[in-house]
């Protein structure tokens, strides 16, 4: 696929920031876009817009400020704790979030010529979020080919992988550093290791100590 | 479906004017949504208010200027000319505008309890539009069931009527003179019979003489 170009979802978080260095080796032209939808933290857009410039990709932000229209939810309100629920996805779900993100990113790709869509989500860490399953990907990639008579094709690299594996193929990609340094995962809005606490950071950092492990035990 | 929720997708003009006219009869309560992307002419949304209001409808207007910022098209660009192409849909054609209206509407639908929506697109009139199409509309709905792991329906009363079916419905729900006098469908914002000239001018009246005519014949 070295000649064809890519539209990478991305919002400088582990996951995404993965997802554009394994673009960036598998494509020829790599587009960002991040949606600006009134995010507890802003700072997660000024840190996706830095790591896009320090890797020479360009950044679209796209104002999705609707979504606030339609749902109250905790990734948007301060008010709303962040927290597990016992049942059902955790009340950071905006629901249909994958949906919105790659239809737009679809007519984004589309309007710059690109068939091809990246998106970090998994079904393994997946938390209860029924967007980031590979059956909704599948059934989204038909619906957009029939809704714009075109042929995308979506790449959902960490689909079947942990956050361990997600260390793994950032390490083969040569990202390793840069992942564990540069990119923000936190709830809290803590760039790197983060707050340590939030589920966020737990999963993270979990993956990260369950990653270096394995490296270290393929060594000894 | 007495005792269901509906949300329609509503615009003011006479196809999904006559949706709304049939989802009142279909449904206990019905809303409406509307979508504000620039269009050429401001009076469409004034339009669908008023409609609204009459027949006692709750409308929400959502705010889709991203749409804007995606493509340019002679819906939203007064200086591109309305104008029928050689190959392919007319130039009036925003990519994916039915994929991102009904799966604003579905989100829309969630918050407020209804799992049924209502659009008034049709293939058989479609003049190119892939997102008009029957196989489109039905994968839509398998994708928005699996976003949200909810069971929507999404309802085409118009999908295989013409012109002059869209008329002949329109009376038998009793909406004949509203949808004839209240609804705007020209592509130069002049409401009920409209310029006269246009490509939706045109077809809206040729519909409209062909069910006359076809009435007057089973009168006598």
């Amino acid at each position: 696929m070295k000649n064809e170009k890519a539209v990478v979802v991305f919002s400088g978080g582990q996951d995404s920031t993965t997802c554009l260095f394994w673009a960036l080796e598998q494509f020829s032209e790599v587009l960002a876009v991040t949606f600006d939808y009134g995010q507890r933290h802003s700072q997660e857009i000024d840190h996706a817009k830095r790591i896009a410039e320090t890797l020479g990709v360009t950044l679209q932000v796209l104002d999705m400020g609707l979504i606030n229209q339609l749902s109250a939810n905790a990734l948007t309100r301060d008010s709303i704790e962040v927290e597990e629920q016992k049942d059902g996805p955790p009340s950071t779900f905006v629901p249909g979030r994958n949906l919105l993100f790659l239809s737009f990113a679809a007519i984004y790709a589309d309007a710059f010529g690109a068939r091809h869509l990246v998106t970090g989500v998994s079904e393994t860490d997946f938390s209860g979020y029924p967007d980031c399953r590979d059956t909704f990907i599948r059934s989204l990639n038909v619906t957009l080919n029939l809704s714009m008579d075109k042929q995308f094709v979506i790449h959902t690299p960490l689909m079947w992988l942990d956050k361990a594996g997600v260390w793994e193929l950032s390490d083969e990609l040569g990202a390793f550093e840069f992942v564990q340094t540069e990119t923000l995962t936190c709830y809290h809005g803590i760039p790197a290791a983060g707050c340590g606490t939030c589920p966020s950071c737990v999963l993270r950092n979990q993956g990260l100590q369950t990653y270096l492990a394995k490296k270290e035990g393929a060594k000894s």
